[in-house]
């Protein structure tokens, strides 16, 4: 049964997790009769017989690549003509034999559970399985090298495989959150707990494998979790199934099984990333039916329970980690469906609207009776202008406004528009903000010329070189805007970018993307500010700030998020920071700046990043790099990968 | 005056760093009767004015894509027709102005020092000049963030010039050798000393700017040098000049200026990679001559006393820091010129002929007067059937030989050796050894399979495939070799393999090299044991071995240097190994295994590498990788970028 959530159409794969299968056919519809979809199966037969090397001669090895170590008599496993290779495909996930041991210290295992690794992975690519589950590492993370290695191994001699890493996520004992210490307490966590966390051996392991996108995590859920700060780890990382034991489930009041509100909270998060799902440990009696059954209909329950998406999440849902290049609206004229998506924005043109009726009012105070004269700069299709005229109208103020636009194809939209009724006082005025020469000037400038970082398009080049049609003492909306940026881990984004190519170009480029698989490791921090009108004599426009972030968790740094705030109007905001989201508005993504070689950062630990904002006479780029608690290289130096051009 | 040692030919380049220079040839003059060729001098005039951004209109930038703000009236610089275009190439080395201060934390200065930087160093390239020295950075390794985006930017925009970074040397007072104390209290460091570390700051600089090659030291040795294992750091850093104070020097009992012994050393340890030197600081009076003279004749004093070069140094001295590919013998035919370097070894075949003669004593106990077949497998052009032929006349035991060589160009050498007098007892038997079926078999068998890191040649393959040709408890000439590894710095070495193309595939290729610019950061440690003849049903020559080095200085790690020892016959050795190197022998350089991502290790922690040989039926290869203090990826899994192919 594959559950599917009645708003959402989302879907919901649960499997049972088997130990011992006499025939697969009966345990895959003993799984069937429980509701779930798929089991988790031994690949192996167990009692067939498997002898190391040093018993006999050699076989002739099963691919040409793989050394001659394994010799038997009995098969490896069952024949598999006992499935359709359709069943196979859809409902089996292979589990690796569990006495495979590649970091025993005993030569004759390590190379015998070397030689058995290579053979499972391979028959497993021969069925075309979904997956390969492998057993919990128990050697810590200084006792997992020969492990990533068979892994690093596999992940190559079968590309299309999946290779799944169990690892059971218990609490620790003794560990204590790190924010109850002052600063300089930090360090007192006992070295074993980095040992064993099952976070810390998966880090080893996937570094090892260079962060292969098939190699994946088999989160088992245990009855004590850790602390939420810990758990929240895995959402940046390739959670591929979560394993739930029956034993964390707990009987209520009326005798049937749940699950702690910890559970709950953490398998909801989870829900979001869509990994499978399944059930391992024994199905002791409980009410509700027999078997596995009523573990797995409150696992549907809770699913079916999950609030049914947002606009903005039906919206964003398709972006969800998908890279884009930022904008260069100076550069590159916008579509029209381009400009129809951001015309969308539920929140953000209201701002602007009660932004310009404050200022409208602030400003007749002053000069009673006479026109005030509004220039939006890039007004596109004229969001912005109508929005102005509504202001005036619902102030009974009277104003003037030029629509300035530089695309010739929205100029179109704006002379047609001009003939609506309202329309009467609206100039449109075809050119470029920066170079264009007025013998009327502005009271208030109104422009949306704001990117995902704020300035990244070039939103301070642009009102600069509008200055000039602006009254002295005349205001601009927005009136400021700041950016931030964040530490990120995500395994996902980092992987997205390598494949985009896997050279310094890509690393050095930011991204515009929804971040889903990815988890901000500490809380963002301002960086750039711009505020307008600016009339220094010599406008310096370049910038360079010093961060430093106190990262509370153990985690891996991939790169650094970017939002910004902007001031439209005396306290009238827009933001797309986490911290101060503009609720509901969905015009601006984050921005994401990978790290090369992202940077591991213990919890307690002080991250420090350096940000440039660069400005030649042609462009405009960003560098960036981290010089603690290690030094990277400087990112896009001399905005050698990637600029905003101000050619118009 | 350049400086000519009398036996090597060597030159020595000594400069004079001048502070005020009204007129720069008069500086040149100076510098040239105080027998120095070149001058180190400041390439802005102080005097003439250089106006920030803030107050006046902006100028014409200097480079299309520098900033507009430097503006002035005067000139930068006195005119570059003061000397002719070759003085200033061969005579001037520049210095930036010692204002520029990039990581101030005052804006105004910060952003005129980022635009008078970017100036100098254009004016720098304009000149074409040999390098631009830098001022040492005075903010600690956590403040120079700044200053290395400068030089960052400054390495794209000029690529022709060279950058040299000033940091002076001195001893770091309550610094105590590491050695001194055991293992667990090594962290009793105070972390101030590594925030000035002059090694630290150069680390964060250099990582900065991705380590480009242009990217050098001028390193200024001060009256009170660092202890020795942290001076030996600079061994593997690019220093280009020594600036050598002449308040350095001290008087000796007749009255000459003279250097310690500690700074003798250290500078003919530096005369070895060839930088410039030059003397800095005020000529106080001395006996001897007037101004820097004395102190310039003590240090060519100096450079003449160096001792001549080896026979294997002149040999050496080519290849220094020159990667090749490890010789593929099984796959390949090696060609005359090969053989004949190869040949011409004065200690291995001196140690063969006495390991054949001690076997040949040994067994003729056993066998009086019966012949004892020696089969000579990879006999090339017969160096060691020579060897074998003059053991067994100067023992008088009476030897039948058999010269088995696959290469048919070697072949006919052999066959025309063999009508030479003292060859009647010689066999050439043209074939592979591991195919070769023989009636007769060999009581001993002589081998030289060795590459740098012992099995990289496929020697063990090779002999385990000659096992028919020799009888029941006959033996093996080598009887066993084991590889070392140690941990090696060398930004060299790593840009020489960047060099070679800027991807994974190069970073994964294992290098002979003759290691010159690199220091061993820990001593070697034994990897893999091969012993002969290995008589295992199933052979197994894949190999796995986890290394734990103690750092004792805080270093980079580049990647590893490889070596080996081999037992030809009852402790007949023959060794590359550092520590228990064959003196005089050049048939093999080190093995370099690079890591992609230079780990920084800190002095006292462990340094935890992995290394496999790994077997298939057509190829052998290693993968290699860090797990402590950091994690790497493991390197060429599955010998994607570098194998040795088994193919004949």
């Amino acid at each position: 049964m594959v559950v599917t959530h009645p708003q959402t159409g989302h879907q919901l794969n649960i499997g049972l997790d088997v130990i011992a299968v006499p025939r697969l056919r009966a345990s895959l519809e003993l799984a069937e009769v429980s509701g779930c979809d798929f089991v988790l199966a031994p690949l192996a037969h167990p009692r067939y017989e498997r002898m190391s090397v040093h018993a006999s001669p050699p076989a002739v090895p099963a691919s040409p690549d793989l050394p001659p170590r394994i010799i038997r008599t009995d098969p490896l496993t069952r024949s598999d003509l006992e499935l359709s290779s359709g069943e196979w495909m859809a409902g089996v996930v292979a589990k690796l034999s569990p006495w495979i041991r590649p970091d025993s210290p005993h030569t004759a295992l390590r190379t015998a559970s070397e030689a058995a690794f290579a053979e499972e992975v391979s028959f497993a690519a021969h069925m075309s399985l979904r997956a390969l589950v492998i057993p919990p590492p128990n050697g810590g993370r200084s006792g997992v090298a020969n492990l990533a290695r068979c892994l690093s191994a596999a992940l190559l001699a079968a590309p299309t495989l999946q290779l799944w890493l169990r690892l059971p996520v218990v609490d620790l004992p003794g560990r204590v959150p790190l924010s109850s210490f002052a600063a300089d307490e930090t360090s007192v966590e006992l070295p074993s707990e980095d040992e064993t966390d099952p976070w810390e051996v998966w880090n080893v392991i996937r570094t090892m494998c260079g962060e292969h996108p098939n190699l994946g995590v088999a989160l088992e859920l245990t009855p004590d979790l850790p602390l939420r700060p810990l758990l929240e780890r895995w959402i940046a990382e390739p959670v591929r199934v979560v394993l739930l034991s029956t034993s964390s489930y707990v009987t209520n009041k009326v005798g049937y099984p749940v699950l702690s509100r910890k559970h709950q909270d953490f398998i909801k998060t989870m829900f979001k990333m869509r990994p499978f799902f399944a059930l391992t440990g024994r199905a002791h009696k409980v009410k509700g039916g027999d078997g596995y059954r009523p573990f797995v209909q409150y696992l549907a329950h809770l699913f079916g329970k999950m609030p049914d998406s947002s606009e903005a999440e039906t919206y964003e849902a398709p972006y969800y980690d998908y890279l884009q290049a930022p904008l260069q609206p100076l550069a590159d004229n916008l579509g029209s469906q381009m400009y129809e998506t951001f015309e969308k924005d539920p929140v953000k043109y209201s701002a602007y609207e009660q932004a310009v009726r404050m200022c409208l009012v602030d400003m007749q105070t002053g000069k009673e009776g006479k026109e005030i004269v509004i220039m939006v700069v890039g007004a596109g299709r004229g969001p912005l202008v109508k929005r102005c005229l509504d202001a005036a109208e619902s102030t009974g103020i009277s104003v003037k406004v030029y629509a300035v636009e530089k695309n010739p194809n929205a100029i179109v939209t704006l002379r047609n528009m001009q003939r609506e009724p309202g329309w009467e006082n609206v100039t449109v005025v075809p050119g470029d903000m920066r170079t264009l020469k007025s013998e009327v000037k502005a009271d208030i400038l109104v422009s949306e010329l704001l990117g995902s970082f704020g300035d990244n398009e070039l939103s301070p080049e642009c009102l600069d070189g509008a200055n000039s049609l602006l009254r002295e003492g005349g205001v601009s909306i927005p009136c400021s805007y700041t950016s931030f940026l964040a530490p990120l881990s995500s395994t996902k984004l980092h992987n997205e970018v390598k494949a985009y190519g896997d050279s310094m170009k890509e690393m050095e480029t930011s991204y515009v993307v929804k971040i889903h698989r990815g988890k901000l490791v500490a809380a963002p921090q301002p960086v750039f500010t711009f505020t307008h009108p600016n009339r220094a004599v010599v406008i310096d426009n370049s910038r360079y700030t010093k961060l430093e972030f106190c990262v509370s968790e153990t985690n891996i740094v991939h790169g650094f998020a970017g939002f910004f705030e902007t001031d439209l109007y005396k306290g009238i905001k827009l933001s797309i920071n986490p911290e101060t989201f503009s609720d509901r508005m969905f015009s601006w993504f984050p921005i994401f700046f990978p790290i090369a070689s992202p940077v591991y950062v213990k919890g307690g630990q002080t991250l420090t990043a350096h940000m440039w904002r660069c400005v030649s006479p042609s462009k405009v780029w960003y560098e960036w790099c981290v010089t603690d608690p290690s030094v990277t290289v400087i990112h896009n130096p001399n905005g050698r990968s990637h600029a905003m051009s101000k050619g118009s």
